[in-house]
Formats: structure tokens, sequence, C-alpha cells
């Protein structure tokens, strides 16, 4: 396991990597710093303006400004570049939006008739903190903000933008629903304690991560204006590197460092939960998250240096050790 | 209590009526029953788009499908005619989108956390019918289904009607917020078992039930292509009409017959929940719900006999018997 973020994108297996000279220089540590401060300086603003301060607002505030990675948002942001557009206050509110659906399912996810937990992201869940009631509805407050910040993104350009901005709603709302996230974590709970096969693990984690994962890449490029080449390139980039991202977190559960990940080491073996170090062992897990890797950035190969970020997200993901 | 819907329209107080010979002859009972057809129609189908049955789907059909009153989808589309507009698909989907909120609500407010109510509609809650996790990712499903219907309305003339739509996301969003309609069940819970004045009551109802209300006819008359004074007269009529529901509600409570109904009567009284009855008196509260309903009809004087729906389902919310 590599500490910290710093990735210097030299690939441990046989494919190689498309552009890697562009990308090879690029300084994610300083990138995501950069990124994570716009968007956290955007959400305080976006819950401020939701007027006076109430119980409501806290719970909202308090889950939403915990230490996450920002990933959704921060791959938002990179798509749109990828597709050559800076970070213009659509994209960072449409950024925004992705990360207050994430914190809502978390919140959710976390209740004592889901998964029980009481650590997330290194402090007391949403309902242990506030309470069950609060815990519930500061997850519905969360989600239905997401759609108003959405909804509030008027492109500068007049029509064309507007339809594009009906179908990044129309995107984000299909993968966060019954057919995209809702429908993972369905299926996550009930296969907990079952028997299962990498194929089903496979499926389970294609709805309740890749949707949104793929959802922030591809409302990113919407936003940016991306041609449908551009798009279907970066949604294929999105599936891979959001299968990724749950192996590197099935391997981090049972090697990494519960001081640094914010939760218990070992607690996926402790509630029967399937995982890939579980079903083809850790060190297959590893290469099988290495490969994953390798096919996102041969996605990337239409793109010039501007997806730069992207190529480092994508080597981040594996390498991470939160 | 004047039994089933049928209402002649005829004003008991002094206020006269607008346009009350264009609405006199308006038979409500009809007009209703195919309205609320065609939206349960068009609910079934969004649902069955959802993809292949699942326990998740299930649960959110049979929720959607209870015996509703379809009040805020009805009242979307009577706005739509108000403003010269027939029930096109677009304006029959934000119906359904309405509809789709309001029941999430109501399912999240009967979790054991919140209300923790065993009977809605007649039947087990959804939290009984399928268990505590099912219910809160029920809810969560239809709201989120919910803006990915309002995202899929295409209005068929363009650019000007694009933007509407993305006006429709918002005002929606932000009363279904934390600075409407969740605010209110924070506000109703944390209400319960304290001695609270009538401005406070109202102030709950206008967040918790009002701004929903308010949302369906505005979003119905923005679909409609209805101008900022159309809007803005309904708007007025919407915030009248949407507190006299609550004192109806209120004193159907305390007089209903709950196999009509389909809840237990006096369960406010048993709760310890502020209600009109108990804070003006029963018969204050009656006139007080008439007297709302005849401002409603005031703020329609502007509109011609296509608003004859609006003015006789203010009539009905008063009249009705559950």
């Amino acid at each position: 396991m590599i500490p910290g973020e710093k990735t210097s994108l030299i690939m441990t297996q046989s494919n190689q990597i498309p552009h890697s000279d562009a990308a090879g220089s690029f300084d994610l540590t300083a990138y995501l710093a950069e990124k994570r401060r716009m968007i956290d300086r955007q959400m305080e603003q976006l819950i401020d303006e939701q007027g006076p301060p109430s119980r409501l607002h806290d719970a909202m505030h308090y889950s939403l400004m915990g230490k996450g990675k920002r990933l959704r948002p921060v791959l938002c942001i990179a798509a749109a570049e990828a597709v050559g557009e800076k970070t213009t206050p659509s994209v960072l509110r449409t950024a925004c939006a992705l990360e207050m659906i994430h914190t809502y399912s978390l919140i959710h996810d976390d209740l004592p008739a889901m998964d029980n937990d009481e650590l997330r992201r290194g402090r007391p869940t949403c309902h242990i903190r506030f309470d069950e009631a609060t815990a519930i509805l500061a997850g519905d407050a969360l989600l239905t903000l997401a759609f108003e910040v959405l909804a509030g993104c008027r492109p500068e350009n007049g029509g064309e933008k507007q339809l594009k901005q009906l179908r990044v709603v129309s995107t984000i709302a299909s993968a966060a629903g019954s057919q995209g996230m809702i429908e993972g974590q369905m299926r996550d709970m009930s296969a907990q304690g079952k028997q299962i096969d990498a194929g089903a693990l496979k499926q389970i984690h294609a709805f309740k991560t890749g949707a949104m994962i793929e959802a922030s890449v591809v409302s990113g490029a919407l936003c940016g204006g991306g041609t449908d080449d551009q798009v279907d390139a970066l949604s294929e980039y999105a599936r891979n590197i959001g299968l990724a991202f749950q192996v590197a977190d099935d391997i981090l559960n049972v090697e990494g460092d519960p001081e640094i990940m914010g939760k218990s080491a070992g607690t996926d073996r402790m509630l029967q939960k399937a995982t890939y170090p579980g079903l083809l062992g850790l060190e297959e897990s590893k290469q099988y998250a290495k490969d994953l890797v390798a096919n996102a950035l041969q996605s990337l190969k239409i793109f010039d240096t501007e997806a730069a970020p992207l190529y480092a997200i994508a080597q981040y993901i594996v390498e991470r050790n939160r």
C-alpha cells in the first residue's frame, strides 16, 4: 500500500498507459486539495442559503461537512475538464449535488434498520449525534436539496444547455434511484450472511456505487458540453474505476489502518459481507483492481492532456489508504 | 358534514363567490374520477418502466397505489387548465411526480422513529407490510423517481418551455425540502406534547402541507405556460386552500368515521398533537376553514370558466369526509 495520495502513475502491470507522459508529472495531491476546498466552500454556502440555523440544517451540515474523499464531485469536475470546460458555477453546483446525494445515502445506510453503523468518516453517525428521526429527515433533505441545486444551474448560453441540464438531472436521478444506488443497498442487505459468487458481488457494486460514480463523470461531461463519443468513453472509464474503487475498499477493509480509515478494519468479515478478498483471495483482488484501472486508462485515449486529472484519480483509487 | 364528494358550490357565509355561475354546474365527482384514473394509470406505467419486479418496486407500488385522494396531482392538472392548458403528457407526469413526493413523505413520517403509524389509507403502513429498511428505501426511491420523472418532461415547444421545466423542478424541490415539507415534519414532531398557539400551528402546517400544495398549483400553472400574474393569483389560492385543508383534516380527526377515513379518529388527541379544534374550538375552526376557502375563491377572480375545477376543489376540501 502506497501511503498518501501522491502517485507517480507508474503502472505495475503489462497494460501500457496511453498518454502517460502527459499525466506523469501531474500533481494530484495539489489538485485534490484545490478542488476539495472549492467543493467544501460551495457546499457550506448552499447549506447557508437554506435559511436560519435549525436542528435539521445542523444535521445536514454535520454529515455533509465530514471528512469525505469528495470522490464523486472531483470526478465530475475532472470530467468537465477532460472535455475542455473549466470549473464553472454550473459544474461546481452539479459536483456539490452529487456529494449531497452520496452523503444522504450514507446517512440512511447507517441507520439502525439498515447497517446500524455508529461511526462514519471518523465521527459518530448522524443518528447517533442527533437522533434517528432527524437523521432520516436530514438524508431526505440532502437528497431534495441536491435536485434543487441541479435545477438551479442555469447555464448561461440558453436553450441548448438548458436541455443538457435536464439530461443531467435525469442521469443523476436514474443512477440514484430504484435501478441504481437504492437497489444496490437492497441487494447488499439481502446478501448479508449469504453465499454469493463474484458475479453477484460485482452486480451489487455496479448498482450500489458504480451507477453514481458513472453518473458523476457523465454529468460533468454533459455540463462541459462533451460530445456523445466523449460521454461514451468517459462512461467506460467510470464503470471501470467504480468497480476498482469497490475492490480497493474491500482490500482496505482487510488491511487498512482504522485510524486513517475512520472506521474499524475487518467489519465486513464481522458482518458476514461478501468481499473480493473473501471470494478471490487478497493477491488476486489486488491484481483485479489494477486491471480495472488499466482498462479505465485505455478508455481515456481519445482525450488530450486535459484528462490528466482523470488518469491520476484512477491510479489514486487503488493506491489510497482510506 | 356533507357526505360524498359532490358539491353544489353554494356558499354558507357572507363572501360572494366570483364566477359562481360558471362553476355552479360543475360535476366535481366525475372530474375527480376521470383525473384520478389518468393519474393512477400513468403512475402504474412509471413504476412499471422502473424495470423488473423487485421487493423495492413492490413496496413503491404498494404505497403509491393505495387509495389516496390524489389532491396534489389533481390540483396541478386543474391549475394547468385554469391557465388554458389541457392535460398534456408533461402536465400529467408533473402531477404524478407530486404524488410520488407526497407518498414518500407519508412512508417516512409513518416510520417507528417518527409518528410510528401502523395504518395508512386503510392498509398496513409500508414498514409494517414490508420492513423498516425497505420502507426507508422505498421512500427514498419514490422521491428520487419524482425528480427523474420531472426531468424527463420534455415540453414539446422547445426552448422557452424547457426553461420553465427547470423552474418546475426548483419550485417542487424547494417546497419539499428543508425550508418546506421536511422542516414541517421536524416542527410537528418537536411540538408533540407541548403547548403551542394557533400562530405556531399555522406555521407548522404552512411548512408541512402548505408548501407542497402551493408547489402543486404553481407547477401546474408553469407547465401550462401561465403568466406571472396568473401564477401569483394561483399561489394565493393555494396558500388558502392548503391551510383550509389542514383545518378540515383536524376537524375530521375529531368527527370523522374511521371506516371512511382509513385511520382512527381521535389519534391527534391521543398523540397530544395541537389541533385547530383544540385551540379554537370546533365551531370556530369550521368557520375558519370556510373563510379560508372564501379567500381562495376570491383570488380566482381573474380567471374564466377554465378555473371551475379549482373552485369546486376548494369547496370539496372543507366538505369531504376523509
